[in-house]
């Protein structure tokens, strides 16, 4: 694959773009799940740069919603939602480097209805929430299940959806924080970008010795913004490889694929997600692709584009992007 | 055009598709441009429901930067910026009604260079602004000239970008109010999403009698946000069909294609106009195309898709939007 | 009163602080009162600077909600709210100046109970609104009335609340706008800040020839921020000082009582509206008490207060003040 | 003191507001200060509820900041910023209850100049920041070093500011997060409230097994917003009695004083942080006063009372109150 080939991660990863060794993190392997990105847990795999990891996810309500009868107010308890598999630990990563993962594939795993999607209590886009704290009366909730297979998800007896999956929580541990893994941020975490899928390397800041990778929460699909807060949630067998950059400096989380390269920006307001993206993203081109400060400024006002990904989490999470095409 | 036939424009407005007379809207015809989007100005044109309009539409310069040597800050004066065509009193139009606006076409006009963008004191996405008001310096002032055809914008010796144009602002008069054309709201305006170009039809909630639809502000291309709060502006000739829908209730401005409706949210924070965009679009769904509305939050929760206009005007705009296939 | 002596209207006014010649501007002088701050309406009054005008105001209803049983949603039709007396042409005022309207006293008029607060559909601090457009069930509709003296205002059986009366909307025309009275804004407006009271002298930039000055809305009382978005209404006898400040310019609304000197901003998200408050408050201390632009902000730091006026209106206002002890 | 013998705290403390032990949290005894709010970390004292500790806590740059010629981006390194006494263990808490810390006195130590406060690159609420992401050149760096005694604080030749101290940061630990202390959230930590001072009692829901009490970060005295980031930072001497109300669900941060109850909020946008706030204190007016929630709503819009904390922290804290005097 030609683009791989000239990805950052192939050039400057310390693998060159090899493949290493696979581990298996599976359920058992795995024991207990994690609801914080952080420094705290003791790494459940240790690894090379190049390796290849094989993780069994788990959905962001680790199957405790089954039916459709169920409640989430009785069955789920904050905070522990959002299990993760990791951490795990990159041998040679210190602070100052970076981690990339080339996403190979995601896959549905279970028993079918495999599929999951709820209204839950001041939750959401289109609601009042915990912090735009109000007095109207929450919506009720409202349990959905989907059957997914890799052709499709079936929403209703009309409407199927292309199986587009990715994962909605990827990232790193913060040096010295312990954060849920509900919220998105400069480590990654929940960001809930559908550009982090199948065919596109994500690229994150590393704050400690060994990086302490971890991911989970599975999406098989995803509008823009995960309107309600509650995407089609899934659990998964993710194959990824994971390699480590020395000396890059970069601020918050970065992505490419074959078509472009994006920055990764979370913040309250929405719009301080947008700015932190856009001005990752010039300093990515500034860095890596030689361009002039205002003259990337003013090229990203005309050709630059934004994708929504979240809209409910602690923070908002924007990706802002640069076709490949132009920069060469 | 069989989308055409199907759209609401077709279906419902008084000219049923039909095209009506033309019009020149030439700027010996419009004499003096407008500032503001209001029922204070004398109509420039009368047009009845399915009329064409051929319109001569200034940059939102007026074309006062001539030259990349041209200072704005000494040239441009507030408020006299995006200078507007119209109105047009459009016959039988009153409050609780709708405007349609087809886009036939959009071609620059006058000598080359036509494309400017600048970077102006306070004003975009990434700088202090007067209402972000802060201490640091602002940047320094720039201004870029282009040339454009409809081949393409040459954007500098190495890159040029595909030739993208739309209507930057477009709408029709509040009831009382009369507001800076700067400024994209509940009534159209600058709302900046570069879905408003040829193929389109751009719907408007009439506020007064004769709606009094303005439009100005065409840029070459744009992208996501436009971020440095100047697109590739241009003066253009306009051609759009006028149609009226009768006692149709809408709220927001919202747009149709080939390909997906949508629903355009203008407010600040930025996430408020994302929640705009999206409740209208919710409300469409359940009025027009029979869903139920919180299987509509579930439904664009996994497939709505959300395009950023401008993240630099008064206030931000997003559209959002679904694809017709779902919606049969 | 020697702090009048020394304040900026007595100091750089046309008038000098003298009084001049008193107007009354009755409802039978003011005949239709209006809903927008614009130039476009005539004068119903022209005066010298130094004159008084004694105002007729209604309360932001026009006395619409007589009785605890009415029903806002079907009394009341927006864009027709907050009805307005003026515009007062000041001779001698333009573009550049500033208006300064020293506050003489406020009294409620009419029969009782004249007060009224309300809790209206999708308005107000707690509750999804049409730009925090949510889902959820909008609060029932409530009216109260309340008998209002200048001894204190009944509340319920239990609570009486101090009487401190200001006008919630005051200030100019913008140049070419006419923008709702629902609205604050560079130019004054809904601003709804308890400091604009008796005793108080704003300050406003002038837009237009003759300022057209605007008032009306005035709250026996009112807590910080507006929760609900109804104060206690009240119709009133207001009586106001106009002066004239040739060339001084000045980008928003300032206040000064006995105690200390205040920028008013209003913007949203909220932060913009205090980023506004404390520059401009910053560019006083510089401009006319010789502070160093850094030592400003350092000791604002320290030693600065601020109001919320509304957390309501279609933009936030909030006031940032410093103690005229420390400026001396 | 009466109105301590009617507090929260004396009424449903475990101790009944009984002074207990008195223990020494000098420097030695803490050891290693910390960055987090967080579970991960042993107690360095555990007392009974009742007990009074006395702290030694560091200025918020843990004294690196000594002459004002020392740069800050030199000397200061995230995340090791804001450091913090603690955790002190409290016998008996629970998941559920709540923490009651009384301030009985704040005094400074150490040598003269023992107050800094400085201008730090991307940080303070008039510059572009990490979260709001410009282009724009920052600040200059400056510190400045003030004389601090009980007496009053020398800001300039000119101007004394009178002491007024308060406890910058303090709160309990999140449940399995350990959060900067530079972040102020639902658990209390960095909200920078200036009535969180002597004579006042400060509620915090606990979230784990024996609470872990954390605090730092006195100021001599701040103004509202803490505009630059950095109010008069100073080392302190701090005396607090701690208490533990059993089953108490609160979600927020509360304060009482001898005038006032207070809810404290803190999110972006500031909105939001105003929401929280006042929608807390309804909860307490109706939980422990008996006020109908609508009647509440409807009350503080016309007497309730805000204080904008801090617009600098990565949330921002605003506090809303009420008086004592109508709640009887």
């Amino acid at each position: 694959m030609t683009w791989f080939n000239n990805s950052w991660m192939a050039r400057k990863g310390v693998a060159r773009g090899a493949r290493g060794k696979e581990h298996l993190l599976s359920e058992a392997v795995q024991g207990k799940y994690h609801y914080v990105y952080g420094p705290y847990a003791d790494p459940v795999l240790r690894i090379a740069p190049g390796d290849v990891v094989v993780a069994e996810t788990h959905d962001a309500f680790e199957g405790k919603l089954r039916r459709e009868s169920d409640s989430p107010s009785e069955l789920l308890h904050m905070p522990f939602l959002n299990p993760q598999c990791g951490p795990i630990a990159v041998d040679g990563a210190e602070k100052g480097d970076v981690i990339a993962v080339r996403i190979h594939s995601i896959k549905p795993r279970g028993e079918q209805p495999i599929g999951t999607t709820a209204i839950i209590r001041e939750f959401g886009g289109l609601v009042g929430t915990g912090h735009t704290a109000l007095l109207n009366e929450p919506l009720p909730e409202r349990v959905k299940k989907l059957k997914i297979t890799e052709e499709g998800i079936t929403f209703n007896s009309r409407i199927t959806i292309p199986y587009e999956p990715f994962i909605g929580t990827l990232g790193v541990s913060p040096e010295i924080e312990a954060v849920s893994s509900l919220q998105p941020d400069y480590w990654g975490g929940n960001m809930d970008v559908p550009d982090v899928g199948p065919g596109s390397i994500a690229y994150f800041p590393v704050h400690r010795k060994e990086a302490y990778v971890y991911l989970g929460d599975c999406h098989a699909a995803q509008g823009d913004g995960e309107l309600c807060g509650v995407a089609i949630e899934m659990p998964a067998v993710v194959t990824i490889q994971i390699d480590l950059i020395k000396n890059a400096p970069i601020n918050w989380p970065r992505l490419e694929n074959e078509r472009f390269i994006m920055a990764l920006g979370s913040a309250r307001p929405m719009e301080d997600a947008a700015r932190i993206a856009y001005r990752e993203l010039i300093d990515w081109m500034v860095a890596d692709y030689g361009w002039d400060r205002l003259e990337a400024y003013f090229f990203l006002t005309q050709a630059g584009r934004v994708r929504l990904g979240n809209m409910v989490d602690p923070k908002y999470t924007l990706g802002a992007s640069i076709l490949k095409s132009y920069l060469v």
